[in-house]
């Protein structure tokens, strides 16, 4: 943590290292100018950010610690690998998850698993909770559908994996799903993050939709701080000011990610741009931004 | 809905059509050099919209429906009223709402509570259960927060608002405080406001930090087609790509909410601006741009 | 143009047909649940928008027409190629730019020219009038750097590129370069477009950092009208909330661009990255994202 | 300026501070856990912090140091008072300025000028270079416009304020204008910014539509380095994600910008919503912002 201080006097210096030295956090002063810095070493929480920025004098505080452990490249050089049944993420392989927006009806579905399974899919998605922004659309079909959904995916021999939207029904959908989707809308939905973290089942993390890259690892640290170490971390477009695609698909944290973390990291090109005719460019464009970081 | 198609076949055309008439849409074509437009009206529900988007000839599709009903003034043209014991949303009075970022304890938060008293709040505020970015902070005191919290509310004489942040809590904070708030990272954690909706307290709706006008309506929404009509908004700031301010208050939601909507909106400048120096003039900008809206 | 009326009178529609009827614009009417929707075919120049959305009992004013005619893919069907020297854009060959940011000395840019060239650069960039954010930033060589850069040019046999910045000094600019930078800061310099409209040199068109893929278009669209054809756009990163990058590359505009532009378009991934340990893997996916699309 | 390495070898460290040497930079080394902090004390120019990024061994490299000088409050603790003929900006009083978007005729005009006199208006304003997103749309009178701009000033008695475009003309309508302003488009031409510095008028200069705070005060920085102290900031709204309005109209910078910086502020309510409606209660709230922060 860095404290700015700019043009202090002697007694509001004071009054800084005087709470600093209180929380057992060490610190050095530096004078340059008129401005005072103080860098802080060690462990200094984010919450004492705030703290300290309120402090008469004090212009400006920077956190500087990294503030994601378990999901940090520091902690594990090696890429993780996550398997789901005989899908390995973090491989050399490109493993497809492919299906429909939601589950419908057993024909439905049971069809557009044998399409995707035929172009290549390994893996079989579909709604069984559909996190809608209007109420009054079609909300899924629930435990049904996690039963057509499973059914599906035993007869065509693909792993499913489905989104969890309530900490009331992660352990129903675990029993259903081989693999949790966390939406991005519920990247911070702490409590479910919590219980996730709880279930022996691999989860996908969809990055929110103005989720910066640490707040988003911040989540999977959430997940594997609770017991849970098979993240599979997906970015599927940020929210920015251009409105001919749904999305602005931020392929950059790609290798971002990889430098950053141990994690793997997929791309939904399909949510991140919302314009079929973008899927496929985008697609492989997410294969060459991370081509060169798989591991070998 | 508005389908635009840009040089479609007349095969292009008729397919598009013939989709509106089997969901029994209907709808109008006008032509205009290269473009075919097809104006539907009545209920075009947005999941439409991506479905005819997806089709050969059509270049974009326009919702045009306002998608919030229970929300919108349309349905209510005169203001909300939202009481909370003795204090009035919606009203001529300005209700201010103050207290710690957590309750951590029992004398720290009745210290707190006679200080914003005497300063004028007429509601105490303070967090049991906190969504905290990192795993490793402060997560609450959770129900012991809840009965402190309650009992410094009783002493006081000032009615009590704190965050839920877990369908299976919900019930039990509602036991505890006198209006539920739903913070900015679960405004569209659509299983939690449908919970609230189910419970008989008024609900604080924070806006995401990227949520858009409509998208927040919508969450109010999911609360009042639950049930429950006593819906405050609470503009927080939203994310932008200045970082001298944490968030970027966006005070043009007021007289916009007041237009678009029946219901009362708040302001919050701390969350919304980050910076202790400017809570003052952005509470008064608040105040100004909702003042001549305001019921008489 | 489509005009969006919320529960009108009569009256206020009446007058809003008058307006239109009195600028020869032909408009049909729809009526849904309480709202009127006017659709408006033919011309319909965008000022127009904010002219009837000030008009009582209309909500909204939605623009349909494609505002660029010259850029658009409808007004040529096939991809446009731009050559410099022996240096084709729009075609099967990837032309890689290199070079320093500014020409600080003959020594300095001969010795850069001479690597690129050897690593596989086609064309060497380098700025002699820098657009810096302080006053106090090293400015550029001004002609001396033209001059520099020129020599430097034709001593390896690159093509060299490098930006103008000010209408005053287009002409000099062009007659050192082989083709012109117009910095993203400068997009929207309209008298600067119309500029070097005016040259017979190719033009390197940067987005914006904040420019809609249409106002990036538009921009394209005066230097054509102009009377120069021969423009090049370039993706460079816009402007989001992620700080971890220095700006967010958005390559979904490379296959968008191809669908909506005959236009070439190429990828700066140091600038819309920020980061060295980006640049390679970008790099890739950039060809990626185009790669399908490619004339052949 | 701080540069962090992220478990460094020492010879990397080494060759960071060799190279903070070669360039005269003073420079400190913390070391905590895997990270060494290096913090640079005195004048570090931004353009070090790319250099330094580049390093091997280094994660991060934040700049700290104001980078505006002659802008800020440090170099100037009373609010600057700018003076255009009666009107005072950065005193009491609030000087309403008002006008077409574009001068079209002398009718036009002196009869808007007459009405937004009656108003209260205390300058004029209209366009007669227009810069324009079509070059379709009507581009402006030019010296035309300039001369009935003139003319209806000097018959009001109304100041006159009109936008500059072009450095080739910005001595011309100096002789016509009592006040030029520099347009969000135009925020960061710096040729147009130091053309601007050299003539003895009064400057507005716009926010750019993305642009930081940090950016702002930089151009500011620009035109006072240049020569020219009367310069008067205005704030017209920032680009987000949200499309119910124009642009976000972010009042928080007038607080902060009073804190930053010794310059006057104003506020542009029309363009920084886009939206009739809200201009009223916005300016409201624009006063109310700046209120309490007027020198007395």
């Amino acid at each position: 943590m860095i404290i700015m201080m700019n043009i202090p006097t002697d007694m509001q210096i004071d009054r800084v290292m005087a709470k600093l030295a209180q929380r057992g956090m060490e610190a050095y002063q530096l004078k340059s100018g008129g401005k005072t810095i103080i860098a802080v070493t060690g462990h200094a929480p984010a919450e004492n950010a705030e703290l300290f920025e309120r402090m008469p004098g004090v212009e400006k505080v920077i956190v500087i610690s990294t503030p994601f452990k378990l999901a940090s490249r520091e902690f594990r050089r090696e890429d993780t690998q996550v398997t789901v049944k005989d899908t390995i993420f973090g491989a050399k392989e490109i493993p497809v998850i492919a299906g429909p927006c939601a589950v419908e009806s057993y024909e439905q579905l049971r069809q557009t698993a044998t399409a995707v399974k035929q172009a290549g899919a390994r893996m079989l998605r579909g709604g069984a909770y559909k996190p809608r922004t209007s109420p009054y659309s079609f909300q899924g079909l629930e435990q049904e559908g996690l039963e057509i959904l499973h059914a599906v995916g035993r007869e065509t021999g693909l792993p499913v994996i489905t989104e969890v939207t309530d900490t009331r029904t992660v352990e129903l959908v675990a029993n259903y799903a081989d693999m949790l989707q966390i939406g991005a809308r519920n990247m911070q939905n702490f409590a479910l993050l919590k219980e996730v973290a709880q279930v022996k089942k691999p989860v996908l993390l969809k990055r929110g939709v103005s989720a910066t890259v640490e707040e988003w690892l911040m989540a999977a640290e959430y997940i594997i701080a609770g017991g849970n170490e098979a993240v599979v971390l997906c970015e599927r477009g940020i929210r920015s000011f251009e409105t001919y695609t749904r999305n602005t698909l931020d392929l950059s944290v790609v290798p971002l990610i990889k430098h950053l973390s141990h994690l793997p990291i997929i791309v939904d090109p399909s949510h991140g741009t919302g314009k079929w005719r973008l899927v496929g460019p985008m697609a492989k464009a997410a294969v060459a931004a991370g081509a060169r970081w798989t591991t070998d």
